[in-house]
């Protein structure tokens, strides 16, 4: 790495460190200039550790791990809502058997509340509650038996159970093999006890730990949702989850102060759980809010007490965390330090990087990067540099526009001691990260482009859209993901809005509103296309000079003759079968196209997109394959609009967005302005600092050609993974 | 052709020929034994032909082709409602130039009939109909302004014009250059004046044609739906649709009896004009069965003065068939000897070739073979016996389940007679056919399985599914045409059934029911799918031991949490993104299966259909790759259900969809009865004449294993396209 030669400096880093690996540790905190220590999962630092010359951080749980009160106050035990197996009536009476596939070890169903009340038949072929008189419960069979049902519908159970042991430390016992560790009890804080006990717990966990410097909190209350099947295997994981939110008590205040019941369909939701690919209901969002109220104000209760205490209180972006989100409204009330959270993973580092680096009201954040200390990547003949490097690359584009105040890493630091290629790298990336820290000092890099993307979610959401489990890899999303971790790194002003944000402000505020994501999910936005003023309020946008980027089936709804409800700005549909008959002329590619103009690569639209056709001879047609068109354009008003038929992350993908955005906003004549003829590369200008920083995002080395602000070109040469800082 | 060598017979066999063509068509009647003569498009037969010794047929043309009474009466012109582009408002007053896009030679607006009460604009992006009092037509610029608009919504008006030329004259006018012949204009027998003139001058045809045996109508009153656009090209076409039967009188009439008045949307339908892939609203069903009536009466009539003249009535299944739908309910009424159409195409020789033999009420059907003897096909240096070969070998296995009782050519029989291969080669085809007709002899041949297909048409649109122009190739439909055209020479008996034929009658008469096509369309069934009598009805036979077979998206309509409703029979969803939370375990592909066991070849699932995936452990996974599921299958109750992701026309999807409706009808044991093992054969058996033959329909030699009826096996040797005949 280039800025190893440079003069060294020290701070911004974090480590793990362990018991008995003091000399090491010492020696470690040096080579990465590392100011801050904290444990790990299956890590404690000892006395000798936390009596180091750094910031101690010590992983704090509120709501689990303290089975001695938990056991006590079972009736303040978390719950969830939980949908039974679909029973087929093949006579007038079924019998559902609710816990099956469920594990009991994690959930006990709730016999304690009024089952009638709290619990719901649902007849799945009609769509209709059955009544409560047509069912009772065998407590001792966890069965329902429905009476009166019609032959050859399916019926459902939405049922109450306690959640009685944490999802999380479940993983962790059942994969580490834990044998007799007891299950630690979730409790839940809206009930009086349990809110006494976690305050009580953490005044005297302050007294009693006077060398942590920072408490990490992993996380408040809530967990996101997380259920094993039968074999205690995962069954259902939403990290954006509010199943584990639920409580009679809850339930009943929603209602006091809402007016209105929930239902436990509005929870369950078809057995879809309100996931967040689903164009959330009103009585959903109205829950949200009455959560995120509750935990805000719980979690600021704690945080006082940590700040009483003369300490910072940090939080880790995961596990209990519901309720907390950074971008939402009572986020800033909650009073935090810091947010650290986990950085890479499959499909987005450049996302998750930003996810964290964004996250506002706080004094710094901190990303844990990749690999963890585990032997899962630290093991004999591995070099886990190389995963370091790809993933610091990746990162690093994005740190370029945002960067995280701290990087740090977690797990087992005896076990990466072992392995110094590694620990060369990663004190070079320390270095390397300490140095554009600096020279980015805190301001904000020249942006050739504001894009807003355009969702059910808007910012509460913001760097979070179609994550399912955190940034795994999922067939149905990689191509849409791809969107965002094209954007993370690149020269352009990222906001994440709502339909609810298409106002005159937020619209003057972008050159180009990107929608992605597939028919009828919350990030295509489904129904809400359906309404006439948020149609109009992008259309009458882009007639006026706005650009408009639809990804797979941008602004789908099938209405009044259009499946894609913006079609006339992209000059494109999609064909359902409807418009068979309505002969389609209109296929041939352009010969060149500016978004296309440097393509060499051949095209890959991930899981792409079929049957897209053109409208007229106005579309201009950038790719046609297979009988349908990927990639297109119009003219609308004096904005334009863009199709493109999925977009996974790549190079060359970021490329063609890149190119894309600057077409619909009418900019191609700033293409060559700040910008580099080698997709590889990058180039970041920050203005204030007069400073500029041309990257090399590849580990080998590239030449390209380099344009500076006034369109002045040089070619230059990078070595693999090179920054290389110019003064303006 | 093994036939060649056996007596020759006379008979079943019509040939085209021309004027000053004498000698050479006796010649040619004798070398194909062929027994009656048409004229076709474009050729005369002159009175020396016409005194041949063979039956005589002559195109007839009922509402167009006599413009001296039409352009007395142009008031009784035919008319269609057609949509204008979408205009964009962009201020609170639009301007919709209602005839851009259309050709004004064609079309032309009626200004006769009161806008206000005939013309309806609509606010597509409300999906709102204008208030009359806020638009007026501009007729001297054909536009409609509309004020009080709501800017940035889209509006369209829906018209009523006169089409004053018959689309399919116009067609052959304009690419034959025919010059100042002047344009057909078709009336409307739905007019007193129309209606006399129709009879009364066929009447004096008949007096002045006595040569003339058959009468062959091209067709009756109304074209399907064929609009041009400005440049005179193709601009919609629907080999279904209603659009030209539409009349201020017709809408008056329907309102008189219905009691309700149709609205000119129930015609235009968002512009998708009630597609046969449109699920039928209660509307459009009533007008379509108050066409057919009439349609019926007043053919009726014509066919009685042909009869009455002691002549035959012969129908051209095509150009203005609509409302004579020969499945329908009223066809019978007319009381036609005969119908004719056009066997082949790119996707479909079977299933026309059934389309036609199938008709009930008929004294005998004609298929009109490919190539059509026109310079297109027979040219210098092209082999038409090729082509012929090709058609006759797909046509042939659709013969044998159901044979159309004459095969006949068109065009210029001068031109075919320069091409002696493909004389000879006809020749062959001639006798063979003549022999398999005498051979069957009208008996039923054994069928192993009994199948339904099950959409929104039914009986209707028996072997007519799919289609959009007469079986034209389309992305969207091969995958799924595919089916029929496996089964239409396949050893089963195919019947095809509406929702409204779910009754235990119908059902009791099936093995197995077969639903095809993609979600929302008449062929999967959409909303129909709702409806919990529908899913309730198919549950409970397959449950009984019925058969369920779903390619495409079966069974699609998302509802109570599940997209296929019936998912629990195939034992698969199709993933929206809602479920992408729940864990998907169950990948993994059978080692081997019943369905897939003699499989050599890759799958082949056309379109296929992305993001199937497996419900629970029982079910059987045959295929899978790419993350997703193509063929499964799952067992419920006694029956069994199997999905398949798309199956385009092959020998070997045939092969692939046989053992999957033998797995779904449970009768696997019943496989080696009456088969072959080499997927190039078929063995047809006629129990009541005592025979059976093995057919090879490939171009190749072929060996294989044949299994008579108790499961005895020998092997054999067929020529290329060979049928070997046994008795039994």
């Amino acid at each position: 790495m280039k800025e190893k030669s440079m003069d060294r400096k020290r701070g911004r880093v974090t480590l793990p460190s362990e018991s008995n690996f003091l000399e090491e540790t010492k020696e470690m905190l040096d080579r990465l200039g590392a100011d801050a220590l904290r444990d790990s999962d299956g890590t404690k630092l000892d006395a000798a550790t936390k009596a180091l010359d750094a910031k101690i951080y010590e992983t704090y749980f509120v709501s689990r791990g303290h089975n001695e009160f938990a056991k006590e106050h079972m009736e303040e035990c978390q719950q969830l809502y939980l949908m039974s197996k679909r029973a087929l009536a093949t006579a007038d009476q079924v019998e559902l058997s609710f816990m099956d596939g469920y594990y009991d070890e994690q959930v006990a169903p709730d016999y304690v509340h009024d089952v009638k009340r709290w619990w719901e038949v649902i007849d799945r072929t009609a769509d209709q509650v059955v009544l409560a008189e047509d069912w009772d419960v065998r407590q001792e069979e966890n069965q329902v038996v429905v009476r009166n049902a019609v032959p050859f519908h399916e019926y459902t159970v939405s049922f109450l159970v306690y959640a009685v042991w944490d999802p999380t430390q479940m993983y962790n016992h059942i994969t580490n093999d834990w044998g007799d560790v007891p299950h630690d009890i979730p409790f839940d804080v809206r009930y009086a006890n349990s809110d006494t006990f976690a305050k009580e717990y953490l005044k005297q966990w302050l007294i009693d730990n006077p060398n942590v410097d920072v408490v990490r909190f992993t996380t408040f209350f809530y967990h996101f949702t997380l259920v094993f099947n039968s074999e205690a295997k995962e069954k259902f994981v939403d990290w954006f989850g509010y199943g584990a939110t639920v409580s009679v008590k809850a339930l009943e205040e929603f209602e006091a102060e809402y007016g209105y019941a929930l239902r436990p369909e509005d929870i369950v939701d078809n057995g879809y759980y309100n996931s967040t690919f689903r164009v959330p209901t009103k009585p959903y969002l109205d829950y949200m809010d009455f959560i995120q109220r509750f935990v805000a104000e719980k979690a600021a209760e704690l945080v006082k007490l940590v700040h009483d205490a003369g300490r910072e209180a940090m939080m880790f972006l995961g596990d209990n965390w519901i309720g907390t989100e950074p971008y939402g409204p009572y986020f800033e009330q909650i009073g935090l330090d810091a947010v650290v959270g986990s950085v890479g993973g499959s499909v987005g580092c450049g996302v998750t990087l930003r996810l964290i680096s964004e996250i506002p009201h706080v004094k710094y954040t901190e990303g844990r990067f990749l690999p963890y200390f585990f032997p899962t990547a630290f093991y004999e003949g591995n070099d886990p540099s190389i995963e370091a490097q790809v993933n610091w690359l990746r990162s690093r584009r994005a740190i370029m526009r945002k960067p995280v105040d701290r990087i740090g890493y977690g797990g087992y630091l005896s076990l990466a001691y072992k392995f110094p290629k590694f620990i060369d790298y990663i004190a070079g990336v320390a270095d390397e990260f300490r140095l554009l820290y600096d020279n980015i000092g805190g301001s904000r890099p020249y942006a050739g482009i504001r894009v807003g993307i355009l969702n059910c979610w808007g910012k509460l959401r913001s760097w979070q859209t179609f994550m399912v489990a955190h940034a795994l890899w999922y067939k149905q999303i990689y191509s849409y993901l791809g969107v965002l971790e094209c954007l993370s790194g690149a020269a352009v002003d990222v906001s994440f809005i709502s339909f609810e944000d298409l106002t005159e402000e937020t619209l003057d505020s972008l050159d180009v509103i990107i929608n992605v994501g597939d028919a009828e999910t919350a990030f295509s936005g489904g129904r809400r296309w359906g309404e006439e003023e948020i149609v109009s309020a992008v259309r009458a946008w882009v007639y006026s000079g706005g650009g408009f980027v639809g990804i797979g089936e941008p602004s789908a709804y099938e209405k009044g003759g259009r499946f894609f409800q913006l079609a006339e700005i992209m000059g494109v549909d999609k064909e359902l079968g409807f418009t068979l008959s309505t002969d389609k002329y209109f296929k041939t590619q352009m010969e060149q196209h500016f978004i296309t103009e440097d393509r060499t690569e051949a095209f890959d639209f991930g899981e792409s997109m079929k049957n897209v056709y053109a409208l007229d001879q106005d579309t201009e047609i950038i790719e046609y394959s297979d009988n349908e068109v990927h990639i297109a354009s119009h003219a609308y008003g004096k904005g334009r609009g863009v199709y493109i038929a999925g977009l996974p992350y790549s190079f060359e993908n970021t490329r063609l967005l890149m190119r894309s955005l600057y077409y619909a906003a009418g900019k191609e004549q700033e293409w060559e302005r700040w910008n580099v003829t080698n997709m590889y590369c990058e180039v970041n200008v920050y203005p204030e600092k007069n400073k500029y920083a041309i990257l090399n995002n590849s580990g080998e080395a590239q030449k390209t050609w380099f344009y500076d602000g006034d369109g002045a070109k040089e070619e230059l040469t990078l070595n693999g993974g090179e920054i290389l800082w110019r003064e303006m």
